[in-house]
């Protein structure tokens, strides 16, 4: 399975996701402002994968900056933070690599050892997890079963096979031939460009529609179970994820389809009590209005962009996590 | 407010859809073969528009054929019925052509003069439909409120000022102030490129939206009304129209946001029992995989993509005709 993250040296190398499906090309930097740029810029993208990016970073500026000074980390991770708002799993990677730095820094730079070390301690956790999921995920799904996914929750977004991907790989692994719909997923097609290129690269048999015709092909029967990932899961069960992710559940409920929500422990935020407390990034309107070079929509016109919503507890069936399966308010 | 069709001379004149937003072009044709081509193409498109450009269509073929043959005009018919599969307007229009010429049709030639007072008759009729359903639907909604639109339903779309955006028009005339949110209309973005273009070119507030968004504007209580329109209506109120629309009855339903159709006479099936039995087309995979010139999903990946869905009447609060307004199943 492809790796979309990756220490190289004294610096990180990554899929440039945006370059998919044309091209799979990889970047390099020893730069951390660099890898703030590619998470910004969506080239490193996936709620699990972009913490570990952000780890990686903080290495990566420690190293370069040949100054272990606490400040500094802090700093740096503190820059991290910024980059997107959503996904709990940047913070809680930053903040594991600043107590890190705090326990057992010693002030050498000899120490950005450390950080390394808890980076990678982070991506291996997380590629465990995955594993995880996909095992407790593929318990609740039959062969020959036909299951519809949202955005990319695959090897490109994380450290491992992925959350809501996973549990289709171990499917797979285990002999259950599944049968996938795939969401576009507007507006940057993270379903068209990077879960319809994973899951033809692992032979599995995916098509491809507009996120519109999932509701239809729900109440046409055509769905056995929708699995996506998440981006953050507050106390209370609500789950932030991609936009879209709302009105499947619903549309799952009326239908009668098994909702299933795929993410490791790190994405389970215990901070934040309820859904709409979770802040929701919105992006820029050019990505509505210019579809992939071409203008789509008048000059001028408003946009409304924003990259998650929230399903509430009441619209999910299971959550498949590392450490289990829990049922959700529909169960 | 803009023309979509027009008879020219001894042809039809139509603005070229496909070519919107960035540029207005129109075309013109004494070939009736361009004009359904033009239909197949959606460079005319809109379940009242292809019926009117259908009937201007047989009156074009006739006056350049120079023969008044009652065989020869049923199977033009037959050739502008094959076009497109979903839209009743089509098919009753091209019936009344039909009708007709044999009814008032002499045999010579100089009498596709009733074919063109036919095609302008239907031409005029839909247009006085449209400013009736406007006027019968503005009474519905409030000022101030905010609706949500699919799709394209206006001046584009019919032969007068639309339905669903004839609605929104009629209650700006009215001096009520709406709000619109847009979907943009997956996969040929008809929401984006036409129907933000439409409002914009009439000054009304127009936000675009990709329509995995409707659903979390419904759940954060920013719609007041959900207002679409159709290709078919079956006879037990089951309505076929763009893919995407019953998703978002189910959404207004589950947010307690009114869900309305607004459709002309023509529209309305009566020899189709229910929605099910209503031929659904299904559209090249192109318009999903190649984002406007730029290919946004892998080679040789499954596509499925149906134009239209069918929405039950249960999820209907208020159908909105020339004719009055009809409570649905939701009522």
């Amino acid at each position: 399975m492809i790796k979309s993250i990756e220490r190289a040296g004294a610096g990180l190398r990554w899929i440039d996701q945006t370059k998919l499906p044309g091209k799979l090309s990889y970047r390099e930097s020893t730069d951390y402002f660099e890898i703030i740029r590619a998470i910004k810029r969506l080239e490193i993208r996936g709620a699990p994968a972009i913490g570990i990016a952000a780890a990686y970073g903080m290495a990566v500026a420690v190293e370069k900056a040949r100054v272990f000074d606490l400040a500094f980390i802090k700093q740096v991770g503190s820059q991290f933070k910024k980059a997107r708002p959503t996904a709990i799993n940047l913070f809680w990677a930053v903040d594991r690599v600043v107590a890190r730095a705090e326990a057992d820094g010693s002030g050498a730079v000899s120490d950005s050892g450390c950080l390394w070390q808890e980076a990678e301690a982070i991506h291996s956790e997380d590629a465990e997890m995955c594993r995880k999921i996909g095992e407790n995920g593929a318990e609740l799904i039959e062969d020959g079963e036909t299951v519809l996914t949202h955005c990319n929750t695959g090897a490109l977004a994380t450290g491992g096979i992925g959350t809501a991907l996973g549990v289709i790989y171990t499917c797979r692994n285990r002999g259950k031939n599944l049968r996938v719909f795939a969401d576009e997923t507007r507006p940057l097609l993270q379903g068209a460009r990077l879960t319809a290129w994973e899951l033809k690269q692992e032979n599995i048999d995916v098509t491809l529609i507009c996120d519109n015709t999932a509701g239809s092909l729900m109440r046409q029967g055509r769905i056995d179970r929708v699995i996506v990932g998440a981006d953050r899961i507050a106390r209370n069960g609500d789950v932030a994820n991609k936009i879209g992710t709302y009105s499947l559940a619903v549309l799952a409920r009326e239908n009668n389809v098994p909702f299933y929500v795929a993410a490791p422990s790190s994405t389970f935020d215990r901070q934040v009590e309820s859904g709409d407390l979770i802040p929701i990034e919105e992006r820029p309107a050019e990505e509505v209005t210019d579809c992939f070079t071409t203008r789509t929509a008048p000059e001028g016109i408003a946009v409304y962009s924003p990259a998650f919503d929230i399903t509430p507890r009441d619209l999910v069936s299971r959550y498949i996590s590392d450490t289990g399966v829990e049922t959700g308010g529909r169960a």
